[in-house]
């Protein structure tokens, strides 16, 4: 079978380990070329992995070995490039969130829908084996029916606060993450937000009007309440946590650890770090997540994480930052003319068909 | 040194287990006399432990040869026996919650401070020699300044709907282990609460108008926020654990297992059960609150924890109905004619002198 | 059902812990005297238990109210006291070893046949919820067909010389535990012995003759091959773990810890040390034990570990000894006249029928 | 800096791992030919990788553009190809073992030794996170004076029986990987092997002159003694596990898990396996293991794990064998005409510069 060509666009931090795993570890996958605004994060990407440097991103997306597009770029980007991919009739990876504007949202995923092409929102952690078995665990009716979740997730550092005043606030852009791992562990919609938050790390953050320590409570459809847990600055590393607890059990997802060795002295039991960041800690599921999308690409199938499932936190977001402005807990449905918000799609947990 | 004698009030299953344990297992204690309104259950305490069943509680408390009196009865007598063993001048031991309502809980706190004599309220959970470990973190600087906390907690079986009827509904009940675990672990009040439930495990749990799984998020005075996990139905065992995060690090008070055997089969690793339930799991937190309890009456010091801590959960408790009923995050001041709620005082964590 | 009354013989270390045992927590037991050739130790103990101290051993073994008889003396007696208390036609608990004379032991367990009394060893460790959880993997075919076994003991301190000199050597002292494991969690009996020690903790054990860190292999009937490494001095507490792989799969018994948290910081995670030594960790073994002694006497059924249970690890304690002093692997039949050691009894894992 | 530019001789399973990693993953090396005595196999790796294929392993050593050979062909070529690569003044990394013969190992390490050529032999497991933590809590005095060692090395299948016939037995095959772990943990020669073994696998094992279950006891120069149990097939992965105690204390490193999720059920706790074989837990120490050689030849530093390292785990190997069949301990002296082994050498831990 051929390889599915990919075209980059955008070469920063999280572009560049994208080419990488593309270009050195998925099989059925190849980089055919890049584009940044800055040529030179782009010149160095096509070094690395030995691919072409695009003039523009249209002359990407139009460019006949181009099959499928990798959107990585900044989120403001996102819904001019969707849309240009979809009209060049173009498969679509993007980097979550979509949009900080729920009807450029709307916009983006109509033009994706006419054109038909498919369409994989980054929602890398339902790829992580930890996480999945945690949802495995759901689905397989170990843990009976749903009753609560946790979801405890802290960065190691805050971003730089250049990033921070762009970011769209925690909610949109760290938080976001969790509100998907809570729509995908329980397979089931989130009707009302409450949520709460200071700055316990930085002012410097508070006063760029955003929070860096948040609490927040997500009450889904089917009756379960989501308890989450963020912040942006962990001592221990990269915490990321999951726990669902049903009528008949609970499934935890732990942390990992940089090794496994204890040492045992009369201070007690000494052992590892947490992994550090991102990187350290989830290349398995970026990995994993390449290996969906070229596969469902292949296959036809649809992606494991729609564009609905890339819209839907964006809702919960809004929502949170409302309930933290209004200190009320907020009805999802007052961001929606009508709720036809759809079930989250790509609730399976996805496995190799090696 | 002479041993303190301890008369005990109320002979059922948590007061026959306090009879075991201070005749057994506390070098400093004896048991010199039970009284019960069922006469058959003081006989039942008294044989086994070769004690002597007195005819009323006015008796027992009057008694010259009992030093303190063990108020193990049901709630709505505990103001009544606490005021008639203050008066009498009798050191006390009083379970928790002293009273559902907060002005009875005054009139018994006033007549302890009245009389002088030492209380102690029977939140045995800060001497787990886990949760404990965790206060210890916070005391001695390892996590930092305080940030958030989690409690989740759960029961195995929910109590008999008679018993729920007369509970003063879960966050009374229930979550008030919780609420003082909150106070104690940070060491700050707490002056909102925000609270959500349901009934998952038994509709009968709601008709007799009380929830049986809940969340509640807590604001501390420091700016800490506590997440509770509550459900009285658990499949796996009775789930006990506590955790804080602060600036510098992390620390996880954990569930025990019954024994520590690890099976490794094609399957993956089995492993044991967690304790069942509370006497499985709490028997050593008992017995080193009756020896701090018996220390604190021997040396004349204030036992470690006082009336104020007995009484501020219970505000905590209220606040959360209140907040469960009226849909908002309900300021603990809405109780308090004037915020003079003491600080948590019992909040080293208590070793033995030897 | 009446209870057990039994007769203490020993009032030290171990006595005192079985007295106290006995008298607050065995529920089917009672204590009705104690003899030691210290009758200052047998006062001590007979106060904390409220019992009567006799004034020779003859005397209690002889006393009608005597049932059974627990002999927890120095090893040098225990043939003559279980001798008499056989003929007496009592009930026998005792501690192990029985005797370092093969030829003494066996007259003991001869005039115990001829009596037709129930007699029990006092390996404890078979009673470990851990370690009997072990056995149970391999009874109910988890593991599979038994290949290797691990097991690991090492002491917080080495005893007093004066302790080691009568001790009878490591081997008979402390490995003679880990020699009953073998056979308990194979369920088959040593038929060579491989041993190799040094003094690598106190040249004066090595003066007195003694070694302090050992190894030991067992090559068991039905071929499986046994590691066993023991140390009398471990810096981080009672090490006591034992591991069996089969054909199926594993099954470990890891140390217990004091208390299950975890702090997490830059350095990474600390946690708790093991329990210091014996009586913080085998409590729990050492009731079990007796509640299946009273058990067993009260049923008429025969005590799960009995007089041949306490005779073979005292060959393969001389094999081990011949192993080191000659430098080679010793066959358990140079011990023995004819093989027709029987298989290990006591190898269900035991379970209070309530 | 340039690239070291790597030849790779044997495209088996072994080299075909080492040629992605080299291509894909060793940022400061590239893989610029193979050779394969199976043209098929060598075209294949080429093909994935993108390099030439040469005609002959004389051709590849001789090219220009050759710095650096890696020898990963049949054990009895091994020696013949190193002496060729030393001839041709090439840095050699050679996999273990270096040959069965231990004159002609003496052999190939005097021409390296003449041409002055950097050597590495594969001992890829000192270079996993977790066993290294192990040797770093020696080396910086954590666990004190090292007493004991314990290695437990578990292969999850047999190799097919074509391979074991000519793999030299298990001691030379698959043990060879602990004595040579038993020598880093403890930076100390061996001068002494006891060893038991026998087929509980597969008959056909033992009908090969092989056996696939043993115990090896290696007594140290130091008075180390280090415990191995070895199996050829483990129902539950791959288990590799090592662990060092000593006067201060104990570190072990575990098993990794194939995720850290447990399920908690009213049947006890659930977990994930070991990983299965040596390419899902070893990758790291395979990768980490080319960056230290890389470093070591554009340094020209010595590798960390040398020709003598190579050597030392045959002359123990020989050792076993002669321990099961003469059925005594063994001195390694035995197979020397004196004795100059030269003591572990790369025992430090091995870091990345970055």
């Amino acid at each position: 079978m051929s390889r599915l060509r990919i075209g980059l666009l955008g070469a920063g931090r999280i572009g560049s380990m994208h080419a990488g795993l593309i270009h050195h570890r998925v099989a059925g996958a190849e980089l055919v070329g890049v584009f940044d605004v800055m040529p030179q994060s782009a010149q160095q990407v096509a070094d690395s992995v030995g691919t072409t440097v695009f003039d523009s991103a249209d002359e990407l997306i139009a460019a006949a070995e181009v099959d499928a597009v990798a959107i990585a770029t900044s989120t403001d980007t996102h819904v001019e490039l969707m849309t240009a991919a979809a009209g060049a009739g173009k498969a679509i990876f993007c980097e979550k969130p979509i949009s900080l504007d729920l009807s450029e949202v709307d916009e983006a995923l109509s033009a994706v829908a006419e054109a038909g092409v498919p369409l994989q929102i980054g929602f890398n952690r339902r790829f992580d084996p930890g996480h999945a078995a945690v949802r495995q665990a759901v689905l397989d009716g170990t843990v009976g029916e749903v009753r609560q979740v946790r979801i405890t997730s802290r960065d190691p550092e805050p971003p730089p606060l250049s990033y921070i005043e762009v970011s769209g606030g925690i909610f949109n852009d760290m938080t976001i993450h969790d509100f998907d791992m809570a729509r995908f562990i329980t397979g089931s919609n989130v009707i009302e937000v409450w949520a709460k938050g200071d700055c316990r790390v930085d002012p410097e953050i508070g006063a760029a009007g955003d929070l860096d320590t948040v609490v927040a409570v997500l009450t889904h459809v089917d009756g379960t309440i989501t308890t989450i847990d963020n912040c942006r600055q962990s001592a221990y590393g990269y915490d990321q946590r999951v726990e669902v607890f049903g009528s008949l059990g609970m499934s935890t997802s732990e942390n990992l650890l940089d090794h496994y060795t204890t040492n045992r002295t009369a201070d007690g039991g000494h052992g590892a770090r947490v992994p550090h960041f991102f990187l350290d800690r989830y290349i398995p599921s970026y990995l994993a997540q390449w290996e969906s999308f070229v596969a469902a690409v292949n296959d036809g199938s649809e992606p494991v994480v729609t564009g609905a499932d890339g819209r839907a936190p964006l809702v919960i977001a809004q929502a949170a930052w409302r309930s933290v402005r209004e200190e009320r807990a907020v009805p999802t449905n007052e961001f929606e003319l009508e709720l036809d918000q759809a079930e989250p799609t790509g609730t399976e947990t996805w496995t190799p068909s090696d």
